[in-house]
């Protein structure tokens, strides 16, 4: 806020060297704090908004005010997602390098919608995606000197949105864009998926109809026979198979479908095959751990997301396709206004044509930034000290008599039950929970309420594994003895 | 990057205060001297990925490597979107409270997928775009204390995709998300509306063939009778209209359709309207200017972007629903992993069935920010002085003799044209942008090339407009010479 006669009312460069220092200070205090915070938030609903203004402020307001409200009305209401104690979902973890690459990107402010819209914001994002691909040793038809190419995503639900997309287009030979869908196209996955390939589904237009659970295997993993036959059965009554999307490690249990027999069975009957690796796509940083990457070389398109588990900050999804000119084929509408020499000339990527949004930030910088500041030593660092942490609690809870393991553990998420039933699990999560110690989430594998222990922020240290287990222990014995 | 023995490789805390400080100081030099840019970049194709190492780092790099690269290698990739000479397509202006918003929102790193998985980045969105429908003198039915509701989401586009979506389903009492669509649905709007309505109606499965271009009037905005029209000849033949997205404010010329007629064929048909106000929409927060909302209160679904003419860097556009059941019907879907408490209570709003993602990142913050830094005063204040410097360069055009203006001039847009013909149109622009002076986008408009002068960075001044028209008339006595 600015005062008096001739104001400009704009923050000025000087007046944002002075907050963006206290930004600056406040963010790394949380860095240093977050710790102490209970991890999830005890608010109830509405408690925030009974302490916000009902109206608009008609006058400025310094910016202090915002710092205080952050502390006293925002953080009560926060779950904190950078908490070392932080185990639900899958991790979201950010970085110091992430978010100065975001501020940085905050400030230059420029669209990246055409190449000639910024060019460094285009062609940074195509190198960068072009780098992931050695990282992580994924298959080189995903570079962009081929005919593929990686583009960032919000996250793995656009990709998959955008790969069936794509896969609709090509079974179609473009006619669903014209005269729109119609009820003969078919999508595959399983039980097991996420949520966002039968959303992808819906918006698309195909319906929940369409979609067809293939059956999986006592590890919650795809069974390619069962998908064969459901291709088989679906062609012979007239439908048209457009996408199968296999998961390698799944929300639930981090399942890992089997890629090569799946695309096997996708080349045979032509269909698009869609693999979601969202989180566990990253553990590729590692050699030793690449089996993530089995059978990749047969996907037509391919997503991770360094924000789930790269310490880049949401939102980084990396979406990979063998074929651009299918996905740019499927996406692709120039009005006037967005003509240019550069577009025309056909010699660079217009990343809007590869998203559903035509404007886009650029994400790039700080994708950029958490790779060269960490190296893919540091990435691996952590992808290990994760994994190695994950290893020891399974054996841990293998070894207790009154809990069990219910999935293998891949690497990271560790899937266990009490084995006094769904109402005992039930009160162990709640009351942990509600104790502000640690977060866990839950999910259900045939029928039974498991406790999911998902181990990736960036602050997690041994102790807090071993704390966490401890109190685990604690609680299932208060909770057994009522 | 930390060395030796027993390192994180995490950015300690105490780094982050070193490198963030560099980074808030080099974002506070470059809004001193972003006027000193050539505004459209002068890279050609591969000159940045020319500059980029080709392999990723194996060893983390110091950061102020970064920040070299920065300053060497991108920033002559970098079109200025945020110079003060800037006026091309439609603005994206940013501010410094809203900078700060993204970084602290960085640093939180939190989920708002659901209400519980951080109940402040939930209510202060509600609570904003509530705080925006007062400031806009937007209809009440958009407030959440309502049947309706605000939401952000990434862009205009995804917001009208949301909308067909939701229309779709209650066109068809949710069988499209069940069956698939049928290839009865119809969509209307005008040859001038954004590529994103052909975009959604493509994605959404429903086809371009779908899609109605209603005839527009001599100002470029949509004649009812013509949409009545239409509507009662595709039912006639059988279709199913589902959705009017009608324009305030078009990309090429800032054409306003008659919403309150508009509404009017929409009430009778019992179509849902979309209102697409992307841009021109933020200038209802000045009284004066609140013809933009004439007639809103039809509107079923409406969006406005704080994040083009109201200071709120990119991503950040405001959309409402008057029934946000029929958005949260068409694009909810629950699994295991996401039951909670709050959910199952149906007191809370779960922001995640309100988009096409699941995840989403904590954006009130800057918009909470920005609006609290300026205040209805501040922001007042820059839109009418936008609009103020668009009507006197409107005036200019207007008695140069060797100029026209093309369309009215409702607020900071001006189109106009050399009267010598596109080519010398053409032969301007390219000038104009090339020489790094100013940046211009153009259009067509009635089949000729008009050149657009969009005026809303954030620093804009009525000299650089001056500038700017003295350099357009002095490069077209240059073309024309020859």
């Amino acid at each position: 806020m600015a005062e008096g006669e001739g104001t400009t009312y704009h923050m000025t460069p000087d007046e944002f060297r002075r907050w963006g220092a206290e930004a600056v200070e406040w963010v790394a205090r949380y860095m240093e704090k977050v710790e102490e915070f209970p991890v999830l938030s005890r608010s109830a609903p509405g408690d925030i908004r009974r302490s916000l203004p009902p109206h608009p402020p008609d006058r400025g307001e310094p910016f202090d005010a915002i710092f205080r409200d952050l502390d006293e009305v925002i953080m009560p209401g926060i779950t904190h997602w950078q908490s070392p104690r932080f185990f639900g979902y899958f991790p979201a973890n950010v970085s110091g390098p992430s978010i100065l690459g975001e501020l940085l990107s905050a400030g230059l402010g420029v669209q990246g919608m055409l190449w000639s819209t910024s060019p460094a914001c285009t062609e940074l994002e195509t190198h960068v995606l072009d780098w992931l691909v050695e990282l992580f040793g994924l298959p080189e038809r995903f570079l962009s000197s081929g005919a593929g190419g990686g583009v960032i995503q919000d996250s793995a639900s656009s990709a998959a949105l955008c790969a069936l997309l794509a896969a609709r287009e090509r079974a179609t030979e473009g006619a669903s864009n014209r005269r729109g869908v119609d009820r003969r196209l078919t999508v595959y996955t399983t039980s097991q998926a996420h949520s966002s390939i039968e959303k992808a589904v819906r918006v698309a237009g195909l319906g929940s109809e369409a979609l067809r659970l293939v059956g999986v295997d006592e590890r919650y993993s795809m069974r390619p026979p069962d998908l064969e036959r459901a291709l088989e059965e679906d062609v012979r009554s007239g439908h048209l198979p457009c996408l199968v999307s296999a998961t390698v490690g799944t929300t639930s249990s981090n399942a890992i479908d089997p890629i090569a027999a799946i695309g096997e069975v996708c080349r045979r009957h032509g269909v698009w095959l869609h693999v979601d690796s969202a989180m566990s796509g990253v553990a590729a940083v590692c050699p030793e751990l690449r089996f993530v990457n089995d059978g990749l070389e047969a996907a037509d398109s391919y997503c991770v997301n360094p924000h789930k588990w790269m310490f880049v900050n949401f939102d980084c999804d990396a979406f990979y396709v063998a074929d651009r000119a299918a996905l740019v084929g499927a996406l692709s509408i120039l009005p006037e206004y967005l003509r240019n020499t550069a577009t025309e000339s056909g010699a660079v990527i217009d990343y809007r044509d590869w998203q559903i949004p035509l404007g886009r930030r650029f994400r790039a910088l700080k994708l950029w930034a958490t790779v060269r500041h960490y190296g893919a030593e540091g990435l691996r660092h952590h992808v290990r000290k994760h994994v190695r942490m994950a290893a020891q609690l399974a054996e841990q809870v293998a070894a207790d008599g009154d809990f069990e393991l219910v999935a293998p553990v891949p690497l990271n998420l560790v899937c266990f039950r009490h084995r006094a039933g769904d109402e005992v699990n039930q009160r162990i999560l709640d009351r942990l929970n509600s104790s502000g110690e640690l977060f866990l989430t839950h999910t259900r594998l045939g029928g039974a309420l498991i406790l999911r222990m998902s181990i990736g922020a960036a602050a997690t240290e041994p102790r807090h594994v071993e704390e966490a287990w401890n109190a685990i222990r604690r609680v299932a014995a208060e909770v057994q003895r009522g």
